[in-house]
């Protein structure tokens, strides 16, 4: 049975094909967030603060912490903020700090500097996961090392030195050379979270087949977990959100484990606690009768995030104050 | 490929792996529609004649037509109505005149009542969905000559004369005793649409993925398409719609190939219309993009059923009047 265990200090999150499924929270990411980028310029932690706590209240269940900022200002004084290999190691280490001084959820320590990564490993507590390493030949060298040293689980994207294939095969093939690649490394199977790569669905009209195929095809072939960046289906077309919100059960149904994702967003967390109910993976229907009640403020006139605080606050973990059913 | 072709006068609807969804509307049905009831007693069909273009409208392909009346004030003039043998066949005859004067999709004739079927294949024109065979014996060596004798498709549900087995193995096994014995009849595989019976999850913990093992096994192992009562699923549960929603792509994805339900409902039929998009089932997302324009309308303020119809009624059967992009 594949489990991949991330862990904070004091909590232990299983990605697995037995568990719920397990929504990586997207938020914390100042990548086309200028507001956020300029507030980290500035020094100001409020905002990713802000997006830790209403985030897990959400239901995010571990936090993706990315670094990639461009600081234009300081660039302008000092050239050494041109370089993202001088900020984003400064910036992942204090803004894991911030995050774990108020919340205890595990994290996903996302960069594409080396330096950054290692920046967050050290200063994260207990098991977080890395984000990420590909089939190019030089993150392999540079990530797998990283990964066998700390002992910790890594999203692994489908795209080699090529470029991203439309070939889901290809993909495949991409995936698998990881696995081997780590094995090397003396890296199991469990800790690799593959990510097939999803494509506009408005763009590729096979790409929903393609995730729902390569999926299964990962977890029955290699064993592996899965993830991905859900949204990227939708890209460019009309409700989008209706589009995720049927892309995300069916990926669940074919056996993807986890999704990096905004969780402040009703419709996509409902079509994913329906999912999780339907797969067996919610004892009792509980998580979803309490979910219902955060909905049930939703429609009173709460905002989704105002509604899960206000549920989480009444520390059920499971919704809002009571009421009368219908 | 199996392909279940399903006809009106002037229609052909196919169910099949390589098609869209196939959404057979429910509502035109009296049982436990008490008002509906009483005014086809009364000789009324404006609201069955109501129902049937609104279901059209919002997508429906096939209308189901249950002729399940009981005609409390005549029964108590003329015991022969409390028998359903002499009220079903003539109210099928009449309640598919009256559709067929109104709508030219294809019917589904569903009564338990040997005399309603026989004249609903009398009197439907085209080729017409037969609801249902069962496994009990009685029901397959009453309706599979009918099925032979009009060649048309039919409904089978994998219940028998033990009841419904709560083990999906036996449901499966029911399912294929159907298949043989109508081959028996000489009635081929792809005029076979298995229902296999959906459970309540709130009841059943697990009845979501036995639909969908079932679901793939009936489409690998018997080589039919499938269809359901899809609404079944969240019986007893808060905010059914949600779990709807989920369940239908999670079953599309499956392989299921169609649903008896109501189609005027914007939630589930929004997760069916992206669920085809997902499947490559949608030849350019158009009819995603003409959807997205009804639910603009019903985001304005239309219902569901008045923003469908405007967008048929402009005869482009793909959403409403033009407006800007956002």
């Amino acid at each position: 049975m594949t489990r991949t265990v991330i862990e904070s200090k004091s909590r232990t999150v299983t990605i697995g094909f037995d568990e719920p499924f397990c929504v990586i929270g997207e938020r914390i990411n100042p990548t086309g967030r200028k507001k956020l980028a300029a507030e980290l310029e500035a020094g100001d932690f409020s905002t990713v603060e802000k997006d830790a706590l209403e985030q897990v209240a959400c239901g995010a269940m571990v936090l993706d912490v990315n670094s990639g900022a461009v600081f234009t200002n300081k660039m302008a004084e000092d050239p050494r903020y041109a370089d993202n290999n001088f900020v984003e190691p400064m910036l992942m280490k204090e803004l894991i700090a911030r995050i774990q001084a108020v919340t205890d959820v595990p994290l996903c320590i996302d960069s594409s500097v080396p330096g950054a990564l290692e920046n967050g490993l050290a200063m994260a507590e207990g098991r977080p996961l890395l984000n990420s390493v590909t089939g190019e030949e030089e993150r392999l060298e540079l990530v797998l090392p990283l990964v066998k040293k700390y002992n910790v689980p890594v999203v692994a994207i489908s795209n080699d030195d090529t470029g991203i294939s439309e070939n889901p095969d290809v993909r495949f093939a991409v995936a698998k050379k990881i696995v081997e690649r780590a094995a090397d490394f003396g890296i199991p199977a469990h800790d690799i979270v593959v990510d097939p790569l999803v494509m506009p669905v408005g763009a590729m009209a096979s790409a929903g087949r393609q995730v729902f195929t390569l999926v299964r095809r990962l977890r029955d072939e290699l064993g592996v977990n899965t993830t991905c960046g859900a949204s990227n289906i939708s890209f460019g077309l009309p409700h989008r959100h209706g589009v995720n919100a049927a892309f995300l059960p069916m990926a669940i149904g074919a056996g993807m484990t986890s999704a990096i994702m905004n969780p402040v967003r009703s419709v996509e967390m409902e079509a994913i606690r329906a999912a999780n109910l339907l797969m067996d993976h919610d004892a009792n229907g509980s998580a979803w009768i309490g979910f219902s009640r955060v909905l049930d403020a939703v429609k009173e006139g709460a905002t989704f995030a105002e509604a899960s605080k206000a549920a989480a606050e009444a520390g059920t973990g499971r919704g809002g104050r009571r009421r009368r059913r219908a």
